[in-house]
């Protein structure tokens, strides 16, 4: 079988010429005689690929210096409770935004260190939206705001930034980082998994503001301290060498297709080839409100069990796979990450006409 | 250039079939049409994987049911704070053999979360060597007892396991987890990050007894706590897709000539080309006690500074590389692990014996 378009919300698909590269230089990367999986991460050959990552992330998200860039592990589940460790003093408190499974969790995690308020929750209407927040519903005290700019299972983002009257906001971006454009400046701390829109899953990226960094509760293990990572350009101990390598390929490609920027625009049209269909659907029903619907995550349900589970395996049959949407949604969910070609959505627009056409 | 004999301490070589296999496959596994870092690690073809990876590693180092084979991330060092928070109690105490510096800094870690007790030292002496435990060394209340089974930097090892009375034993195995045979029953937790003898970095290997699990202390975060991990397989969040895959080549590779007893065999041949020279010798010096020499690092002195850039240049021009020992023993360190092919080690121990014939 050859290459198939692989909807999976993440792990999901890599660039195929990063793919190539990897494969290319992968027993013996630029004539070191060995491969990148073999280096000390001390050596001047990956010292170069590690600071080129960086060099080429800050790039393309036009990162301050005045932020620091962390390459972590454990995925955004350990940034849950990183960022109250780090951020929030002992007995202090934080605001949480509520709007999806993963941005609950990050509120349930931050609880066994502080005092979390849930300022906006859209839990009653099952996550189909996002509520808006201003300066007024920042809680007097709060160290800092969280949000989750993309949430992944139900398929919304924010329309608008939260507006925190200078209270740090913070951000899991694990699924929509480098797949539109954010003012870097406008966080005080943004973390991304790297598996859905920048590389190989085991590593974690951290940009942080450095004036928040030297604060850690004094509980905090030296390893989930940012500080240790900052002070040592996330070298305090082996970094998940590959997956930085390979995410380093995947911004050199994001800037070799013109910037975050060009990337957004083609995730706009993208997005808008299925949310079009969507719109003039009587089969098909968008499951996000119109006015917060996700550029990377496009979910929507069929009036049946029977006819979504022959839409999956029509969609399978012609190469479109990993398409079933999460349990708490039900239906339908295509991941279009910025490596999704346009090709795979076209493919799969296509195939929810012809279905139609047959099932209305 | 063709590929070398790389000596790094970690990360460091992989056997070549494994890279080969993982070069052929990189871009469309096993007719799957993606590459194993696009997979959901929810699919079928990944579940597979990871499954038989663990079932590879328990064949290969008997590990009995009633121990939890766990995949994680963050390296030997969120262990350090990872053994204390699930191992120790509240206001509980722990015993520590301090043999080395990363010895020192797991005791130093735990020492945020509990009463650590130093039982066995050989700082004063520079680590070349590892002083015995026994049952009556162990501390009356003594959650565990924690010890390094080699020490990466001095290339030392225990010659004979301590014997701690009924207290759970804790290792960190990370630079001779594979590379000799151990009798997981006689330990309560064994670690190790992957990248010296196991797969790419970005992993870390635990086993533990089941009934250690579940006793996490409260201020443990929920992705620290083993309990989250075994409780899912693994499977919490996202685990190092890649890295556990290529771990699973390893492990296969390891059965594949013969299993850890085997390999123990060969890594005792490698290791005796080497000491053979040195004991010979009238210019290298072994830097470890005789009786606690590591199979995995050699560490050896010259008389001088310059005697010792020469010889590490002339290596280099043959291309051996990567021997330049820690700056806290200086002089020469060849890591021999698995992968390292003993025409590598007969090469080094040419090298050694032209140079002497040269210099002495």
């Amino acid at each position: 079988m050859d290459r198939i378009f692989n909807f999976s919300a993440g792990p999901s698909m890599l660039p195929l010429p990063v793919l190539e590269k990897a494969q290319r230089d992968l027993i013996n990367y630029h004539g070191s005689g060995m491969s990148v999986m073999e280096m000390s991460h001390r050596s001047p050959v990956y010292e170069e690929i590690i600071a080129r990552a960086e060099a080429t992330l800050r790039d393309i998200m036009d990162i301050p210096k005045e932020w620091a860039v962390l390459f972590l592990q454990g995925g955004a589940s350990t940034q849950f409770a990183m960022v109250p460790l780090n951020l929030m003093p002992q007995g202090g408190s934080a605001d949480y935004a509520q709007t999806g499974m993963f941005a609950a969790k990050a509120a349930q995690e931050a609880a066994k260190f502080g005092t979390i308020n849930i300022i906006s929750s859209s839990k009653a209407d099952n996550y189909t939206h996002i509520p808006a927040i201003g300066p007024r519903d920042v809680t007097p005290g709060a160290s800092y705001v969280h949000i989750t700019t993309n949430n992944t299972i139900f398929g919304t983002t924010y329309p608008t930034l939260p507006e925190t009257g200078g209270v740090p906001l913070v951000a899991d971006m694990s699924s929509n980082i480098l797949g539109q454009v954010y003012d870097v400046r406008k966080f005080g701390l943004i973390y991304a998994g790297a598996q859905k829109n920048m590389g190989p899953a085991g590593l974690t990226v951290v940009i942080i503001r450095r004036d928040l960094l030297g604060h850690a509760q004094p509980i905090c293990p030296t390893m989930l301290d940012y500080k240790t990572h900052a002070d040592s350009q996330s070298m305090y101990n082996t970094p998940p060498c590959w997956s930085i390598y390979v995410a380093g390929l995947v911004f050199e490609w994001i800037k070799e297709m013109g910037g975050v920027a060009a990337i957004e625009k083609q995730n706009r049209e993208k997005a808008a080839l299925l949310y079009d269909v969507l719109d003039q659907s009587n089969l098909f029903t968008a499951a996000a409100r119109r006015d917060c619907r996700s550029i990377m995550n496009v979910t929507f349900t069929l009036p049946s069990q029977q006819l979504t589970d022959a839409f999956l395996k029509e969609a399978k049959a012609a190469g479109l796979v990993n398409l079933k949407g999460h349990r708490a949604v039900g239906g339908i969910r295509a991941s279009i990450y910025n490596a999704m070609p346009v090709e795979g959505v076209q493919a799969l627009a296509a195939l929810m006409q012809r279905f139609e056409a047959r099932h209305a």
